[in-house]
């Protein structure tokens, strides 16, 4: 006995979210289920709205409700300096710190050849376009700490460097809460490295 | 900088999912941004159409696509025996294993008093009511082997005691795949008890 058809089709569904098996699916499908038909209207409706609601933005590529987008639009930002990111939750993670003022590019990934991810797929192009209008002052590549995100730095600071600007990358150290005795070699070895004056 | 509202809107939808938090809830919602808008379009459309599709069942409370359900309607179905579970999972669990060719009734939780789950919301007038219709030989109580498994077991029983009818429990032992050495005592002395000649 299989469950009803448009139940087997909600888990169809769920189960194609990242990281969802068939358990979890079922878990979710049911509990659309057994809430009230009102939150199936809502929860539908916010998907069946979410690419019509959202903007690419034209400048930066980062998703927003406009085009250009809030960020490209802000003449208060600091036209100056340009962050390079892999994609939008990355761009928000940054703003989340309030410590940064420039403007960004979403990139569209990292570099990983083998999933088909090459410097033709990315928006590398767009980057050196905007380089030739914009002319920033500096460009900060902040990628993710890990094989792909060091080679995209690498490949994006070989192919930045003719443009005579200034190429820097987030720092890498010890993160809040950490243990010196469990901290892999790597990046005590970059702590120590990086060491400031206090 | 918060994300668009529909994106925002998207989150708080599938954060309130059961067991996903904020940065998975992020996730999904990037996922369905993320993929070809005919996804969106026929995901919202399974969530949206997921009451008006399945219906209760009058008799067993299963949910199912007609009413009475496959099952309540199927005559090749042991009438004399059936089977008292939770919800409609334990129901399809059940079936999954072929072992069992009687019927259902889901009772629509398990007695959890501090949870507001007592006997008066549970299905339990429901269930009194169909014994004295069909009069089955056997009603099996399949419910999980936790707190309120258990107490749901006890209460039923006492309840169902005084209608004559012959009351069974799944067998509790040792699951495929278990470790003797790892097993906990509760477990393994329902294994001991329970053994059974070779």
């Amino acid at each position: 006995m299989r469950y009803p058809r448009a139940i087997q089709e909600l888990i169809t569904h769920f189960n194609q979210l990242p990281g969802v098996g068939p358990k979890t699916a079922l878990r979710y499908a049911f509990f659309v289920l057994q809430n009230p038909a009102e939150f199936a209207q809502k929860f539908a409706a916010a998907i069946a709205t979410i690419h019509t609601a959202t903007e690419l933005c034209s400048v930066c590529y980062g998703i927003d409700e406009r085009n250009p987008c809030t960020i490209c639009s802000d003449p208060r930002r600091d036209q100056a300096t340009l962050c390079v990111v892999a994609d939008d939750q990355d761009r928000h993670a940054i703003e989340t710190t309030n410590e940064y003022r420039g403007l960004y590019h979403v990139l569209g990934g990292v570099l990983a050849p083998l999933e088909g991810m090459t410097p033709e797929t990315l928006r590398i192009k767009e980057l050196l376009a905007r380089l030739g209008a914009q002319k920033p002052k500096e460009i900060v590549l902040a990628f993710n700490p890990d094989m792909d995100g060091e080679s995209t730095v690498l490949a994006l600071a070989r192919i930045l460097k003719p443009q005579g600007v200034r190429i820097s990358r987030l720092a890498r150290g010890l993160p809040i809460g950490a243990d010196l005795e469990y901290t892999d070699q790597v990046t005590l070895g970059d702590a120590l490295r990086g060491r400031r004056e206090v």
